[in-house]
């Protein structure tokens, strides 16, 4: 059986995570990330083209990741006829304010509190969160006195936050049907442009996303976030039946408690950091790749893949 | 043979170390972490109960960690029947300024400087440490003119130190009286809130540590480290016998040299974040709670048990 | 046969990754380090001297790195009969500007600009660059203002460069003659000094590198790093034959694109923070110091030696 998906984001954990678990491999890739990705000994079928589209005929399992809605489109994924890993309508959730809003609610996960224009005080700061999932590169920090003139510029949906004095961290699960079981594989903090300032005199800097660190939490802190996995999971099995199949992550802001500021409906970029909880589960370190292919490993063996593919 | 904790601070490896070196496993949690702590398959007996004084009878090998001073207080230990893996008296001494200075100065290790409120200058900088081990919560910076009113709302002893223009780094150590060997088992840096400053306008802000990051110091930096190690473990050896036995942690500052600002007299929670220096003495990687349950085997297939613990 | 090198910089990984394939193992180590580098199983021959010039007599594989050239200086090492992994007329590639410039330029990767002091803006940042690795503790940032002053007190070569406003990233290659690849072996970010002002007001503080911390990379801009990586090595066959021989790294700036700061012509001390790249080629994490010893032991078995050592 073959385990397919596009070259960026997680592929290198996903594609290795399948070969490990004695899946084939399929990568599409752009021509201009050829040598990289044909220089890697794990990918069993290397299809070079400009147009990601052509995965949406795939005939093996498809594994989704963070680049899939940007380069398919919501709608092209949930049309297609191909064999995706985890709910494919469990992806459009992250995309829209509404929709993460009602998700959230639903799991009562307490959220960074959102503001309007009216209520803003000038010398406060504020976050403004542009709508999806962006790689962070369009939201931006500013005072309330110059939000204004800022927000007359946005093109995009946004959102105006009240700033947390706080640090940032991706909490990253895996949910499966197969073991009934919630897995906390995981935490990150992002790096950023706008770390720069650890050296610098202050500057207001992009917030876009360079990479991943991984980051061991107080381990006092991990059963409220398990915690809210569950509250997650349980309130997608009503909103988006049937619910979480697979990776999903949490993201917070934290400033002595814990707001939540979003999540991503599919694998998470910041898994792409080694962390060592999955041995807690699987008794040697899984990426979250791997546990992706493990799960259809598991679903197979019980003749069970419908319940994990959609 | 049983190995007993708390469910807190550094449970999980200690637990999981445990269960790879063949004992059975028993954890006491809290009613509120329950769901976390019983997903988790390596586990043999979960006792939830809300009071963790129960642990005090435990018939296992209990291994002590950074929260079990706070829940059960240094006299409950010290009285305990229990079979305590490490000097139980030991703990005690990073809790008490007077205790952390005998220790470092016996030692000969550097310390941050600590100056009187007379001595403080307006315009310099200056760390006040509470004293205890908080979880960071309760330190703050402040410029000299601002000392006098701050310090005026602590209601707990503290200490003013001169601040130091650089980097913390926490320095893992195991000492191993049945191998009779010093192990240098990595270095990780805190996530505090205060780190929020890497993006934002700078904001006094908690030093309360979030989690730990490991970090590969510059191998040269090393052999100095190593050697206040050795003398510390040297130096505890007359000040409370049978001196260190198993974890601790040396904690310091360093903007072109160390200066230590304190210790963990048990497993430090920086343990949590992974390091590979384990491998260098085990041919494997292997975390501080394993390392624990490796040193029991050891101490058990000698019948030296009594060697390592109180 | 024996890997030889000396007790610094990477030497852990170099001696444990020999140790890991087969080899036997030797480190010159100073008086001052003896306690650290004795305490470790993984060393069958430490030779205790002030004296590091005596690994040029070595008659096993001298394995060099970032303190070599410190230790013994680019003429010795080039007239030395000793074998050395690599190619050790590359080393001197990275201590000068003109040459890292004639590297970088005739590979077309994109450098950070450089200015003359007659050009600077009195309210520019500027990062001032002091010739050859020296662990960074001599650079400096300053505004422009401040440059002539500042600048008439450094004795050494430098270079005015105009500042980035972003994060610095260091990659890890290693390039294999016996197996015709260039493998992508990971990330860091150094930890320095200057990093303090992430929880307190600023302070201009020094670059000095105290240590290294993994990074995940955002999969999307590997295969451009991995470009540059390919083209860097094609220029060094040309440059200086047979070229590039194991291990090398690009550093970066990071502000929305990449541009280059410099590069290490040997292991860079950053591969010291674990990554797990190396998986993709190699099926399990082998750190650079083993990569090292698997191209040794690929090239003995093939009879071809010669290949790797110069």
């Amino acid at each position: 059986m073959i385990v397919s998906t596009i070259a960026s984001h997680s592929s290198l954990q996903i594609v290795q995570g399948a070969k490990k678990e004695g899946f084939k491999t399929r990568l599409y890739v752009s021509p201009k990330r050829k040598n990289f990705y044909s220089s890697l000994p794990i990918i069993d079928e290397l299809i070079v083209t400009p147009d990601m589209k052509a995965i949406l005929d795939d005939d093996g399992i498809i594994v989704p990741h963070g680049s899939f809605v940007a380069y398919l489109g919501i709608e092209a994924i949930e049309k297609s006829k191909g064999k995706f890993f985890g709910n494919k309508r469990f992806l459009k959730w992250e995309t829209k304010f509404n929709l993460v809003d009602k998700a959230l609610k639903k799991a009562k996960i307490p959220q960074v509190e959102a503001v309007d224009l009216s209520e803003v005080r000038e010398d406060d700061l504020y976050f403004v969160r542009i709508e999806g999932p962006k790689g962070g590169s369009d939201h931006f920090i500013a005072y309330g006195r110059e939000l204004e003139k800022r927000l007359s510029e946005v093109k995009e949906p946004y959102r105006i936050e009240r700033f947390i004095d706080g640090v940032f961290v991706y909490v990253h699960f895996f949910c499966s049907p197969i073991l009934e079981r919630l897995e906390l594989f995981g935490v990150d903090e992002r790096l950023v442009i706008a770390d720069a300032n650890k050296r610098r005199p202050f500057e207001p800097l992009p917030y876009t996303i360079l990479g991943n660190k991984s980051i061991a939490l107080r381990e006092s802190l991990l059963p409220e976030l398990y915690d809210y996995g569950l509250a997650f999971v349980e309130s997608m099995k009503d909103l988006e039946p049937p619910g979480v199949i697979g990776p999903f992550a949490l993201h917070f802001a934290y400033d002595g408690e814990f707001r939540c500021i979003g999540f991503a409906s599919r694998i998470d970029g910041g898994s792409n950091a080694k962390h060592w909880y999955s041995s807690l589960y699987w008794g040697e370190e899984v990426m979250m790749g791997q546990r992706i292919a493990k799960e259809l490993c598991l679903a197979l063996d019980e003749g069970r893949l419908e319940e994990v593919i959609t």
